[in-house]
């Protein structure tokens, strides 16, 4: 385990040579918080007419940036700084230089034409995918995905580090760190201790809701002001942040002074709203808590999307969906929802904890959503370690949801055409969705350990030391760790352990169901 | 008079030296809209906490912005354009590599200290102002002021063609082609002509209003309701652009496709955004109007302030202010605010038609408020040709109220301190606001010519044909002609004409206030 040392302050070259790099840094993050914003507003507040001009703003801020991000004098800062001994008696110092020439050296490998063809080449992916799922028609998204394959094989090859396989550049770019083998390894403990788990439960009785629950109508208003007090009650701070409505639901702006999250409103279903926006404010958290004093640097930002995703399901799955959340936010529902004025705070929890088996994964429960990504790990792997071909993708699909899930989809829209992820190449991005839960539930184990009565300050609403500890732990550390397995190991004492994740949704469900452990 | 020709096409190696700049223009033009996004943004959306961020942000944006603009590359983009002879058969063309040359010599001339000098100096320009109007110190302020007079003659040195004096220079930024000469014609007539009718309208007896309107309350979501129903019968575009509340209305976004208008509401007086409203619909249907063939060039841009004034007065001040607009809107002002049951348009024509005598600029009615910009006219003038120092200006702004308006306020705060705009330099900038009237008046008279039924279809809140009549001949010509006075000749068949202006203040007061024309 790293520890977090004071820093040792520089002397003269040292210390010119770091500002100078830190000065380039700041001016290219400062832009890339403009494409933050201009995205938001897109997505939020644009007039419809103004697509088109807008994606030419993007495209004419994207070639500045990545002119400074690969120009020679940002080169030769970093190459300065690296030389001059900049990075020496200091963590922060050398988390920034490592990044920024991580940063450069990715952004110089990768050649124009190959940038140039990922550009292509995911727009007309996506359009097959489109029309392929709509169809229910593999065989014409098939050869565009092939070609994404190799597209991707290309590029790992011209930008990874010796040594370096395909698959496993790809996972770094999203899980910092993660390697094939290490997957594996989590992976497959997760698959056979948690299969029995889900089957165990599937076959239990259903459970039965208040049909306030099930079919009520839920005003919008009152949904946003549910939300927003939530929102604040969980300590998002709205003086560096906005809660908007958006088509989809999303985390945003530009970094920790403005943070800018989203969510949308079903007259039917509250709860999409009330998790969502649990979900992005848990995302928000991790945003607004990013340390300061790395202002615009590369080691303030957050290490990976497993660990982002950490922070959201911290809050959505271990305090949004326990009976403690529901006991502290019962009487403010109540008083937004007249009509549930029957409905208790057990009702609530074991109305958002439903589980069954599905097809697609975006409409998955806690219980199964993480069989869904092992499926498309294995694949995946499979898939670029040339153990499988593309055309024997939607028969291996089929196979392994019958050993995972026990269900098999009747056609291939609902099976391997179901996400857009692939349509544009994001190899190696699924898995950080559950490493996310599984880190989520071992820092979840570690603050019920470390904070004094933890689930009594979550009945009570009082969610501020909480957040702080998730603050002090992870917010403030940033990009400091160069893996999130140190990260977590530094939080925890071990690194990821997915026999913790496996017991508590053993534990939660069969209670809930009322089956043995 | 200029005629808009049909454009020649270019061959060969023209045509390509037009594109190659165009393509350059238009990047830029990007990068100027994503300005104007996040500046908006800033006003309208962003929270508090991100302003320091923000600053760092358009900092960034700006160096690149100001490196594109002033870049050899560019230099050589326009020089090749202007030596193929692409500027040859087409006026479109001509007005494009026109004004590119323009822009670049304005930027690659200003030498980067002054650039500095002039952020510093309005920095502490605005602090000193800020200071002296609180305790009516004029002698504090002074010194920065003469600070200011010498940077902008420096500037005008540095850029001005030769045999440009400082103060056209300055006229020229605001209003393109207006020289001191032209506006001394111009202003020497309107004062002339039009003192004495001040002077006769505030002599009369002062109109009488409905309590209703004079203190009655106007609930915000009711007068919002009442804005979008008046913005949507103007024609404004809600598909190309939003209007929002912030603390200071303006007119914002990124050009014709993205245009963001602003109000606000204070529950006392309605007619501040009703009016507010419909002068931003006036400039917020100029920038929809304009030329889209054009995209992101030069000349598709306003052509000059006084123009763009002239679009916001034109809808305010001859629209807005008018009897028959009053009919028009009568039932859905009746609809939103039930308490004005028994008012009448005629009530409203006279309430918001009220002319009184004040200190203030920003608080004169449409009667008085051309005086305050002659006053301000005359003092720069003055300044500018050494005729009068800075010591003096106080002395001199009260003799000129008593001539002009025939009141003296009692402090300098009520006086030569009220406004910001000298206290950044902002020299040559007021004669807009009243160029910007006295074309609209004579737009107006010659649409009433041009427009069957003019009246009557304001009356019956018919506006399409007026913003179709405004768009053909205003909008959509933007930057093409090199003045106002041109464009005001192709559009009336005669340069500006202050006798218009004085004729319809002449006319339309001495109705209302019931005296002798």
């Amino acid at each position: 385990m790293r520890t977090i040392a004071a820093s040792v302050p520089l002397s003269g070259d040292a210390q010119v040579s770091y500002e100078a790099l830190t000065s380039r840094l700041k001016k290219l993050s400062s832009l890339n918080d403009i494409e933050g914003i201009i995205t938001w507003d897109e997505l939020v507040m644009m007039p419809e007419g103004a697509s088109e001009a807008r994606g030419a703003q993007k495209a004419a801020l994207a070639e500045l940036v990545h002119l400074q991000a690969t120009s020679a004098a940002m080169g030769e800062a970093i190459s300065a700084a690296e030389s001059a001994g900049a990075a020496e008696g200091c963590p922060w110092r050398r988390a920034v230089i490592r990044d920024a020439r991580r940063d450069y050296n990715d952004a110089v490998r990768l050649p124009a034409e190959l940038k140039a063809k990922e550009a292509e080449l995911g727009a007309k992916g996506y359009a097959a995918w489109v029309k392929a799922r709509k169809n229910d028609d593999w065989a014409s998204f098939a050869p565009v995905l092939e070609e994404l394959v190799a597209l991707r094989k290309e590029m790992a090859a011209a930008c990874a580090d010796p040594g370096v396989s395909a698959y496993d550049y790809l996972l770094d770019k999203f899980e910092r760190g993660m390697t094939e083998e290490r997957l594996t390894e989590i992976f497959g403990e997760l698959r056979t201790k948690l299969v029995p788990v889900i089957a165990k439960i599937l076959a239990a009785k259903p459970l039965a809701h208040p049909p306030a629950l099930e079919s009520g109508t839920f005003a919008e208003d009152a949904q946003e002001a549910f939300c927003k007090h939530v929102s604040a009650a969980m300590g998002f701070d709205f003086g560096t942040g906005r809660l908007d409505r958006s088509v989809h639901p999303f985390t945003g702006g530009a970094g920790p002074h403005d943070v800018r999250i989203t969510t949308r409103y079903d007259e039917s279903v509250f709860m999409d709203a009330v998790m969502g926006t649990v979900h992005e404010v848990g995302h928000a958290l991790y945003e607004q808590g990013l340390n300061k004093e790395q202002d615009g640097l590369p080691v303030q930002r957050a290490l990976s999307m497993g660990i982002h995703e950490s922070q959201s399901l911290f809050w959505e799955r271990y305090i949004g969906q326990s009976l403690e959340f529901w006991k502290a936010m019962l009487p403010e529902f109540h008083a937004n929802f007249p009509e549930t004025k029957d409905v208790s705070a057990d009702d609530l929890y074991r109305f958002i904890n439903k589980a069954k088996a599905g097809f697609v994964r975006v409409d998955a429960d806690e219980l199964t959503y993480s069989m869904h990504v092992v499926l498309r790990f294995e694949l995946e792997r499979a898939l670029f370690g040339g153990k499988v071909s593309v055309a024997e993708l939607p028969d291996l699909w089929r196979e392994k949801m019958r050993e995972l899930l026990g269900a098999v989809p009747e056609t291939d829209t609902l099976g391997v055409l179901q996400d857009v992820h692939w349509s544009d190449g994001s190899f190696g991005y699924f898995p950080s969705y559950t490493l996310g839960a599984m880190y989520a539930c071992q820092f979840h184990a570690k603050a019920r350990e470390e904070i004094d009565g933890f689930d009594e300050l979550v009945a009570a609403g009082k969610f501020t030391p909480i957040r702080d500890w998730l603050r002090e732990k992870i917010h403030n550390v940033g990009s400091l760790y160069p893996s999130a397995d140190e990260l977590c190991e530094a939080v925890t004492g071990a690194p990821l352990d997915p026999s913790i994740y496996v017991e508590h949704l053993n534990k939660k469900y069969s209670a809930l169901y009322g089956v043995a452990e």
